[in-house]
């Protein structure tokens, strides 16, 4: 061990510079834009491979535009190291969401140059694109087209919501190559990776409750998502119908809300990791007045947990729980098509070498499950050893307000160059 | 007596002629319109007052553009028997809310004509204005100003919702005079009016579900009404905040509304006159997503009794159950500003004489309170002896597919004239 992350002065400045480059030319006030395949991520994906070859890295990207920044291992047929995390935010988002683990990993890589240090393997940052649901409805596109398993209806079927145009158009128009994502090319095979490691903001109040820097991920909550949930009742005049002859759907809605809130109750007061958001709910603008008993109702469902056997078992009881209150209230309740992502186990080793080093350098860290997604997802169902590192963040993230210190990034960065001196 | 009610196939022939030109001149398919201040109502009032001039009655206007027609008595000066309804509609809905209350009156005065029959005192139809409460957000509008008592702030604040001016706007453009509505100039003196009747479509299903031509009404709710609720929580990521962190605006809404079903199902429980809607609810387009715990809900709510007393004890109760669940979830719930219509009574003395004259005439009948609030609520509240017939019509009101069957209304109009008659 020569100690690589005992001096990181030069790359936590280095990385500084970054966020302040990154905000300064994608700032879109409040806050910064870097659209999925869009201006932000362009200029933030040249900035990180400008940067990588001043480096001396090998420089490449793969059919979908994502950016590989290698470091050669002594043994250049090992399975590789990877790095990564994504370069686009969310409109008028933070500036570390994704950019931060980017960051860490050319930092990390500036730290082994700096130190003539020579890895047993290749150690590569991957910039990643798409990563932000905001932008195309579908999750981990940038990630799951590295392992040439992007579905063609992904490609075709998603309109980016600014332009109306599909992933496909807005992937060429970047100068990439839909054709061969359609016939998944793959860049990543399973083999040739030894493990994957991604550093990431907290999105969430836990670190900041806890007064502590990092957190080392077990798992990330996979998710049910119902975009086009509906409710059918019959409008008619509030004043003049009785209850029992009502088709309400604003009471059948709420009743329906109210139970999933019960179940929610139900599988906390169990022990079971379960968290769901009714995000968007509302009456028919074009139809509904106050003194009009509402016709109609839509909503989504975000439902999370990091077991896919209770996503599965939550998704039959709720289709019971609509067909009950709609036969109650003769109503129409249609869940309409959902959307499932798996949850991911952290791998035991990396977790176990990664509170080793927290230890060992002095990081002060905590257990915490993911509770959003993340591509390290892709990479872990994908069977590969996957970890991640969080920093703490005020303010959650997807808004112009998180706030990550650079005192926090640095304990991260030493855990992650701790991590790489550590495997070698 | 001499038998006005026995023969009125000339008057029902007469009434479905109006309605077949009233359809034909104020179609807007789906249904009709007829705006408050605008062409369809304007069109209404003006054919009703060349067939009240074919049959010498005298016709007049007020200030706001009401109609009078007034068949004189044997007393001129003794108080007046009024029969009224409004010739508005909403927009696309049905040609029988409001004008079939018009047309009846008419229908009646003629047959009156026809007999050679002169009343004890003056008899005057009235068409009234601007009842409908889609266009302008104000209630009773033709009926309040007739007594000289529109407030000034409904002349110059409501605007109407498809052209954004103001009602005086739009009461000067008809050629009437809102400068002397504001003053609270009065066509009509409370002591000067002997009774007021008001024929009407039912809106509700009940004598539908009943197999009844006719209703005697026995009250008219009051409402109490919220048109800007509003729950203000924080947005934040769905998946990353725990339940206890969260301050999610669509489940205080759910559990606000929820609250208010189980007060209604509490006071249906007691026997208490009661109904409430939800008919606007929902999240915010401009900032709601799937994935975000939702900052904001706004919504209304309508709720009527027939006891103000319960009104204002249930707005106690929803003011607490807002301070509780905003406590309990760390959320603003503000109820706004309401309205409140007071509830009215007809009077016992009329709806004794109506029973009496639909025993004696054969027109099947029930009891039955109206939901829905009607210019006759005004006259009541006024001290005015009033009563109210309703009509079966299926489909509901205030949409294309009202129905009300012409023998039906032929049965309204015998008991209308017996009562007249009787009235001497």
């Amino acid at each position: 061990m020569v100690g690589l992350a005992n001096h990181l002065r030069d790359e936590v400045a280095l990385a500084d510079q970054l966020f302040d480059e990154l905000r300064a030319h994608t700032g879109d006030p409040p806050g910064v834009t870097r659209a999925s395949y869009g201006a932000g991520e362009r200029y933030a994906h040249a900035r990180i491979a400008a940067l990588a070859r001043t480096l001396a890295l090998e420089v490449t990207t793969d059919v979908a535009g994502n950016l590989y920044a290698t470091l050669p291992g002594r043994d250049r047929a090992a399975p590789t190291v990877m790095i990564g995390s994504h370069l686009d935010s969310v409109p008028h988002g933070g500036n570390y969401d994704g950019a931060a683990g980017v960051v860490a990993g050319v930092a990390a890589l500036a730290r082994c140059r700096a130190a003539g240090w020579t890895p047993a393997q290749d150690i590569t940052v991957m910039g990643i694109r798409a990563e932000e649901l905001s932008w195309f409805p579908s999750h981990y596109i940038g990630s799951r087209a590295a392992f040439g398993r992007l579905p063609a209806d992904v490609l075709d079927g998603c309109v980016r919501f600014d332009s109306g145009r599909t992933l496909a158009d807005h992937m060429r128009e970047e100068g990439f190559d839909p054709d061969a994502v359609r016939r998944g090319e793959a860049h990543l095979r399973r083999d040739a990776i030894r493990c994957y490691i991604e550093l990431h903001i907290e999105q969430g109040p836990a670190l900041v409750g806890a007064a502590l820097p990092v957190g080392i991920v077990t798992g990330i909550r996979g998710n049910l998502r119902y975009k086009h949930c509906r409710v059918l009742g019959a409008y008619s005049h509030a004043g003049a119908v009785p209850r029992q002859h009502r088709r309400d759907a604003v009471m059948a809605a709420t009743a329906f809300v109210h139970a999933l809130e019960q179940h929610w109750l139900a599988r906390e007061a169990a022990g079971t990791d379960f968290v769901c958001t009714v995000g968007q709910l509302f009456t028919d603008a074009s139809q509904h007045t106050m003194t009009k008993i509402p016709g109609e109702v839509r909503f989504t469902m975000d439902i999370r947990s990091d077991d896919n056997a209770v996503l599965m078992d939550t998704h039959a009881e709720l289709v019971a729980t609509a067909a009950r209150i709609a036969a109650a209230r003769r109503v129409d309740i249609d869940l309409g098509a959902y959307m499932n992502a798996p949850p991911a186990r952290m791998d035991g080793d990396l977790r176990a070498l990664l509170w080793e080093r927290a230890r060992a350098l002095d990081v002060p860290a905590m257990d915490m499950a993911s509770g959003a997604g993340h591509d390290c997802a892709v990479f872990a169902n994908e069977g590969v050893p996957s970890a991640m590192i969080f920093v703490r963040n005020d303010h959650g993230s997807h808004n112009p307000d998180e706030a990550m210190a650079i005192a926090d990034f640095a304990k991260g960065l030493r855990l992650l160059v701790g991590l790489i001196e550590s495997l070698g």
